[in-house]
């Protein structure tokens, strides 16, 4: 129902091999775009998937490598004669920084739209997903986001028929629709159980770690989250850096109980974050040492 | 004794496996960069090639795909700890232009200096280069360059000799000095051959063919020109969005004299430039269809 793909897992600047750190999801034929630092197009090329439908950016925070892809993307989104406005979303003062990097492109045939986050948390609603945007601790202001989609009661016909609700109805209470019949109204609630576990993913870059991404995360299926370091002993420089260890990722995923963790952001000093995958696992089994081009489609749960 | 790299070779937007045009000249020490879109960087590390010692950069034009990737390219020489101030060459309002990205890239540890050229025309000197600019025709204003390295004359110990002039003068003459003693003044064109052919590189894209451009070329031991379309039929297309066919810039590489020619800038839709290697070199022997990452080391001429 949601398909995500992590485009590229690296921090700081773009390798040969490793993209810098942006997130795809797509819905309902919607896509989301989380951040668009330098080769962001080229990693999304490579993916197959279309910058077209790319109906929301949005950005973690404001430094290069997360925006400096952001022009290129939109003349290449321009060329594939997107017409659709596009909604870019990120931290107080992206409408300024955007429009600085718009002076390499400018002739775009479609609207830019923006949506600046002041609070320390905010909630929207874009592409049929809930977005719970959340302020974290960087040297600069940086937000985590938490993406939702939720999902109804299942359709209960014995109490639609003990109620007497007229079996014409039915389809339309059970799509959300409230119904008024010759004084009578009908509400979703009177034939709908319980609402059931929808979807949830949960993305968090450079940043120390912090309660309110736990909290934010909490009962995730995929929590993608910076791990800076894989080294133990780069806990100082993490800390110095205002950015994460592997380990605190995991402590964060398994306090969140997440279902799965995806490390991204890597350092470029980094060159083979996989080798510390045996250790990470030991705090959360569920890690994933994620590499450039990852993918999964989310499904609901069987009732 | 002028190392250049043909960083990416491609036009519009990059593709895995074609970085957008971008050239590289090191000479003395010193780095001369070229254009920087999207991914230069990452192209620039595949050569090997260290940003560090860039002294300068010069852009042909303003469009994103020449200039996206100066941000990151920033940042990287920032983090590569440069301290010497950078210059940015490039059209009338270059300078606003980089003000605006750097809204991404504000703490450097090096200053930026800006040259704009405004007329048709200019000649300037950088990092031991004479670098000609020169007008070309796109639907933004946009430059085309060529580097010259001059060659003084061979030293003739029998001229100077037969002049009296004292063997201790010889080295300082040798190398341009005008050396004054007791009221006589000697000059290197006392103890010097004529000139001899020193090196020259002509760096050319986004335009359509132009007589100045042939005529800026002339000589050039290496001119590196756009095709952007190989395919005969696409002559049309190439006037519309002003650039040139392979067929087009071979016959200014003839025109010119030039030793090689290099092509680059390669359309988006054209995946196999090297297919009409044949059909071009009937009009310019000399023609390299160029792929990312082609190098030469240019050597003076033996005597």
């Amino acid at each position: 129902m949601i398909d995500v793909a992590l485009l590229g897992t690296g921090g700081m600047m773009p390798l040969p091999n490793r993209w810098l750190s942006s997130m795809m999801l797509r819905y309902n034929g919607s896509s989301i775009l989380v951040d668009c630092g330098e080769g962001t197009q080229v990693a999304l090329k490579e993916q197959g998937w279309s910058p077209k439908p790319i109906d929301v950016m949005i950005f973690t925070h404001m430094h290069a490598d997360h925006i400096s892809g952001l022009p290129g993307m939109l003349l290449t989104m321009g060329n594939a004669d997107r017409r659709e406005p596009l909604l870019i979303v990120g931290p107080k003062g992206i409408t300024r920084v955007v429009e600085g990097l718009r002076m390499i492109a400018r002739d775009l045939p479609f609207e830019i739209e923006y949506k600046e986050i002041g609070a320390n948390e905010e909630s929207f609603d874009v592409c049929g997903l809930k977005v719970e945007a959340f302020r974290v601790c960087h040297n600069v202001t940086c937000y985590g986001y938490s993406f939702s989609l939720e999902r109804a009661g299942k359709f209960d016909a014995k109490r639609a028929r003990e109620q007497g609700i007229d079996i014409k109805l039915w389809s339309r209470l059970q799509r959300g629709e409230t119904i008024t019949v010759d004084d009578m109204t009908f509400t979703p609630d009177m034939v709908l159980g319980p609402s059931r576990k929808g979807l949830k993913v949960t993305y968090c870059t450079d940043t120390r770690p912090l309660d309110i991404i736990a909290r934010k995360a909490e009962g995730s299926d995929l929590f993608i989250c910076e791990g800076m370091y894989g080294e133990k002993d780069m806990l100082d420089k993490a800390k110095e850096h205002k950015h994460m260890t592997f380990y605190e990722a995991a402590t964060l995923a398994k306090k969140a109980e997440v279902k799965e963790l995806w490390l991204t952001h890597y350092s470029p000093s980094l060159p083979n974050p996989k080798a510390y995958t045996k250790e990470v696992r030991e705090i959360f089994p569920g890690t994933v040492v994620a590499k450039d081009g990852r993918t999964v489609e989310l499904k609901f749960e069987e009732d």
